[in-house]
């Protein structure tokens, strides 16, 4: 018999990708197997694999899907885009909501860290964050908001690895419950470092604002 | 038969806790088995299990090790011992320069990493570094380094949350290559935040000293 593609069909795939994603973010790929994810889904063994052939595929997708969207592929939809300190503050704050609100997100960032146990090629994580927020800064002295004489490329290197200590750290000892004020705290010592004048005006919009989705 | 301990022993044991670093390190602790150590060391499985009934025992070992040690204890070696921002200094090339150049120190720390698939209670990192570096910050400050007014508690998580985005950035785009001048890039960066009176005089010394060992 054919499968039909349908509503029901789309409906099944969305819900063993959100248990696939809460096994991946909580126990890794190592701990995770189809048997563990189609029992979070309340689905039979089979159903899960009718829709993805092995875990490695499932990792994929929830990768690939993450990676696509909104703040990673630094997609901006407001309308005007943040530009400069703005938009550093913006998609610094976007990516650290998305990592404690999303756990489609937390999968994908624990898969891509955990890329030598997975037979499948990742894409590289933070170079291209790196160069968008380079980028951010020459626009950022373009416009006068920081004096010039900053080495762009390496800024933008230590802002996310910066970024990529304090998720990781709060992560560790607090389960992200302290990200938004380590994320805070950082983004005040971050605008400091550049030389941001009135660095206020960028902050005290506050953090529970979305200027990316 | 019962078991003479002997210095073939103990050198048998030290082969198969070098090979199990290397076997940690590359593929972390779901990519390696009692049987694929044995084979990096050369050495039968069973003689492998005489001195280590399972993978975890050597993962436990492994960690220990580490952990009692400096610089991970925060042992100061020099006399006098270094204090304040000669203190921090000293110490975040200590740690980065044993990242670099120990397997089973990377060992010890991927395996921490990973302690959510371990079956074992591993030590909570960071939190003990944290402390330390709080305190070196406020003895700077009784020594006039810097400026008072610092909350040294916030600084000190901020500072060993950077050093950890900094050198699991440079392990994953460089295996850990450009760690050396990453770290110099991060000290500066961070002496600067702190309001080091002149900070080059904590770092001239060079990053390929050893001040503390």
């Amino acid at each position: 018999m054919m499968a039909v593609p349908s509503a029901r069909a789309a409906e099944t795939r969305e819900r063993i990708l959100s248990a696939a994603a809460e096994e991946f973010a909580e126990r890794g790929y190592a701990g995770t197997s189809i048997g563990s994810i189609a029992e979070r889904a309340g689905i039979g063994k089979g159903l899960v694999q009718y829709h993805f052939k092995a875990k490695v595929d499932l990792a994929v997708t929830l990768v690939q899907a993450t990676f696509a969207q909104a703040p990673f592929a630094n997609v901006v939809t407001t309308d005007p885009p943040p530009r400069g300190i703005a938009a550093i503050v913006a998609s610094i704050r976007a990516v650290s909501r998305a990592f404690r609100d999303t756990v489609r997100v937390r999968a994908a960032v624990r898969l891509v860290r955990e890329y030598d146990i997975i037979p499948v090629v990742f894409p590289t994580p933070y170079v291209g964050w790196m160069a968008v927020m380079a980028q951010c800064l020459r626009d950022a002295t373009d416009d006068g908001d920081i004096p010039p004489g900053l080495d762009f490329e390496t800024e933008g290197w230590h802002l996310v690895a910066t970024f990529t200590g304090v998720q990781e750290t709060s992560h560790r000892l607090t389960q992200r419950q302290d990200l938004p004020e380590r994320i805070e705290e950082m983004l005040q010592r971050q605008l400091r470092l550049f030389g941001v004048v009135d660095p206020e005006r960028f902050l005290r919009q506050g953090s529970n604002q979305a200027p990316i989705s």
